[in-house]
């Protein structure tokens, strides 16, 4: 047992079972290569089994992120093993995790099995895990709601047929911390063998951080969590605050440690709302805007004579500084990949240079660009892949108390153009009316998001909408100084995507713990 | 010590301090109202001495809410307290909280006192407040970083001058469960007297509910908290997650009971985060639109079987359900005010009548109406508080990517009509420069937010546009099926209050625990 608290991350995973969260592969690298940058000890990149969508993306990040342990989640079952397994084999240090439900509602209600049938499945999933990987994780779903003498029995047995991390799922949110943390010390001291202690604890009641550092307080020694707290209903443990709390009180957490590179928290953040459309709170701790409000302009005598008086954490460690301007009409290409480059961007060939085209459309209409707009553009373009079939040449929207609000659009299908009218109880259901006549391909907002990416009048609007048609669906981004035309250029965005997925498979939604 | 645990709620004193809320009276009427239905024990509406608007508004939910204590919160000088006092006399059952800092950093840094200074503060303070009222309510701010014999000590003090409820600050959310709870439980043998012991929890380490539940747990019978856990920072503990923790586990609790309405719980959520303008995160637990995710149409094996197999709430029990329609085109006057009636949301005279005719308005552009809608309708009405001074006449607006985007707008003012132009980068922006045109008022807009009343295509356009004015800032709400108008609607809102407020005393940010 070292006093290295590694940090698991599940953004990928548990987050991406969020509903209305879609990432494609191109997007999921992105988190990726942000989460490695941000020094996560283990990224589970998916759930190769639930869809070929998810297959590849974990194949991908497994394939191209150095540094973080890649893993998969599977259940006992061979074939999920095996899918598993040939997703992460190409990474660095691969590992399975393997799961099945302990507490008795699920046997009984979920799986319909026995005790027995159920120990049965953990000697053989984990001893097919470890055939192929040294390095094999065990969890018991719904631990918390477990007996604990049948847990521990089957932990036991993960633990004989070589599982070398054992995580205790509390999946429902039930715990408390004074019993979760009394928990994972039962366990430490009622299974043998060499292993970690891992946590992981939903927020159903608010309370997965309390649960997950009781844990650590007990003994674990990795914490499963997920970037702005991302996960299942109300979510997993947040990422951002275990770490935050362990480095903000080590007279209480002893030597205990994490890699994380907390100044590249605040990115992190930003980087996950937007690919996946969830806002983060105002209030949110450590990666909320107002966590460091006095910063903002407010005065506050308190924090003016002292920081300390009001304050904890200091803005700057973990990456909250006011938006630096970065780059102007005035930059050339140079300057631009330079730059994406310097904050740790990757896009090369075709995808930098429709964000290079998209950057100076948006200089002309804009003076400065921070670095959070740059991220915005980058975000627009991962979210669009590799293949664009439309793209929007000429928009013209009308609108106002008076007259019906109408929209105008002509969009290049490859050499050619097609044309499209559109009416609607607002600009943005015109223009969207228009860009479906246009294309063809008629389906329904299921969600709408707008936001700002900088405070302020002249911020730039960022619009994602998700796109239904039949039962595909696709999410799209778009940018642009005016709301109606950002909304207009996500909902293409959707469009293409939904083109370009139509012919995939459908993704079975299953559930990890 | 009784097991009923009391719920004061601090919305409106210590969410209301985060910045960019700022509600006028009619608003925090309809928040207190709210909580009043939602069954909180206390509500502490404020801080009268910080500013006008902030005593007119205390005075005005003493005097109009029934049902909770009404607490106004006061440092120990004389003129706070009696300001205080002044403010909740008219109060049904009024308190007084009175604060001051003991740690030694605040002692030193902010109030520049000894230790004998802080105890005669006490000493004088509670005695006042005691002489006025029977309710005295003493907080040692900071309490979590104060040494814990002079804070006794300080306690004791307050106990014997006549306090009746000790409330202990985690002023920067720097505590841990079992510490704090260890602090509470050395409270309640340390001081000696009768007393209900509270906690005051900030969420900067996302800690701030399991904290305040191992308060409870210690035998605190009181805990303050808010909706949303709206706060200074990153908040205070979240009160629908406090709730439903203590009422999810009565087996860990045992006897302790709120008096919590918890089918309001969503609602309130709802109504505090539409008329703060703060939004509530996808994943927030309880209140969140994912928080019941399986119920809005993901299929999961287990869920469909039981329940239970994954969720431990159910939806109904916190009021998340379905939107409901409740009202069309075709309703008229009277079923509009006698559904807002049934929904508890009370509305008269010119407001009601201009509510009405914003309802028609939209009622003809979009079919039918939900409560949430509905909510909204209402929330616009009291952003703009009786005065209207400009109203739209009519918008012209147009857009797209080859034209600059411009619009012209026609207000009333009151018998007359004024014009104005502008153009920007794009339609909101030019929307907004001309009605700064035809108002004269050229403010900067320094916060800016869209969301959709609800779900879908059709969803209404929420628009919340803080403006600043040299140095008077105001926030406006607008509706619209179309996002340009909705916006043009909030700035003209904003515009209107500010011309109200101009003459008022601007605000002293003073901070409480």
């Amino acid at each position: 047992m070292t006093d290295h608290l590694r940090i698991f991350d599940t953004t990928l995973r548990d987050g991406e079972q969020s509903p209305g969260i879609s990432l494609d592969v191109a997007e999921k690298l992105e988190v990726a290569e942000q989460l490695a940058r941000l020094g996560v000890d283990i990224i589970e990149a998916g759930f190769p089994i639930a869809s070929i969508g998810d297959f590849e993306a974990v194949e991908a990040v497994a394939a191209g992120v150095r540094g973080p342990v890649i893993t998969a989640l599977s259940r006992t079952g061979f074939e999920d093993i095996d899918r598993a397994w040939e997703a992460v084999r190409h990474a660095e240090r691969p590992r399975i995790h393997v799961f099945i439900a302990t507490s008795p509602i699920h046997m009984k209600k979920k799986l319909r099995m026995t005790e027995d049938q159920v120990r049965a499945e953990v000697v053989a999933g984990v001893g097919r895990a470890r055939s192929y990987c040294e390095d094999v994780e065990f969890s018991p779903e719904d631990g918390s709601r477990s007996d604990v003498d049948f847990m521990c029995d089957v932990l036991q047995a993960a633990v004989d047929q070589g599982a070398t991390t054992l995580n205790i799922p509390d999946t429902v949110g039930y715990g408390v911390p004074e019993e979760f943390g009394a928990l994972i010390a039962h366990i430490l001291e009622a299974v043998r063998g060499d292993f970690v202690v891992s946590t992981h604890c939903h927020n159903d009641l608010g309370l997965a951080v309390a649960n997950s550092l009781a844990g650590v307080r007990a003994g674990a020694r990795q914490v499963e969590c997920a970037i702005n707290g991302l996960g299942e209903r109300a979510g997993n443990a947040a990422l951002e605050e275990i770490v935050m709390a362990v480095r903000t009180r080590p007279d209480y957490f002893g030597d205990v440690e994490t890699s994380v590179r907390t100044e590249e928290l605040a990115r992190t953040s930003r980087v996950v709302s937007r690919l996946t459309g969830y806002p983060v709170q105002y209030n949110k701790a450590v990666v909320g805007r107002n966590a460091f409000a006095h910063e903002a302009g407010i005065h506050q005598h308190g924090v003016l004579e002292d920081r300390e008086t009001y304050e904890i954490i200091e803005a700057s460690t973990v990456g909250q500084e006011a938006a630096q301007i970065v780059l102007g009409k005035h930059s050339g290409r140079h300057a631009f990949a330079d730059t994406l480059e310097k904050m740790g961007l990757r896009l090369q060939g075709d995808a930098l240079n429709q964000a290079f085209v998209r950057f100076k459309e948006l200089a002309d209409r804009k003076v400065q660009l921070t670095e959070a707009d740059l991220e915005a553009i980058v975000a627009e373009e991962l979210g669009t892949a590799a293949v664009h079939r439309y793209a929007i040449a000429s928009l013209d929207v009308h609108g106002g108390t008076q007259a019906t609000p109408s929209a105008t659009v002509v969009l290049t299908d490859g050499d050619t153009k097609v044309e499209g009218h559109g009416e609607g109880n607002g600009m943005i259901d015109a223009a969207i009316a228009a860009i479906s006549e246009a294309t063809g391909v008629h389906g329904s907002v299921v969600d709408f998001k707008v936001s700002s990416v900088t405070g302020g009048g002249d911020a730039l609007g960022d619009v994602v909408i998700q796109l239904a048609v039949d039962s595909h669906k696709a999410s799209g981004r778009g940018l642009a100084t005016d709301v109606v035309e950002a909304s207009a250029r996500a909902y293409l965005n959707a469009v293409n995507k939904l083109v370009r997925l139509r012919d995939a498979r459908p993704r079975e939604r299953t559930v990890g713990p």
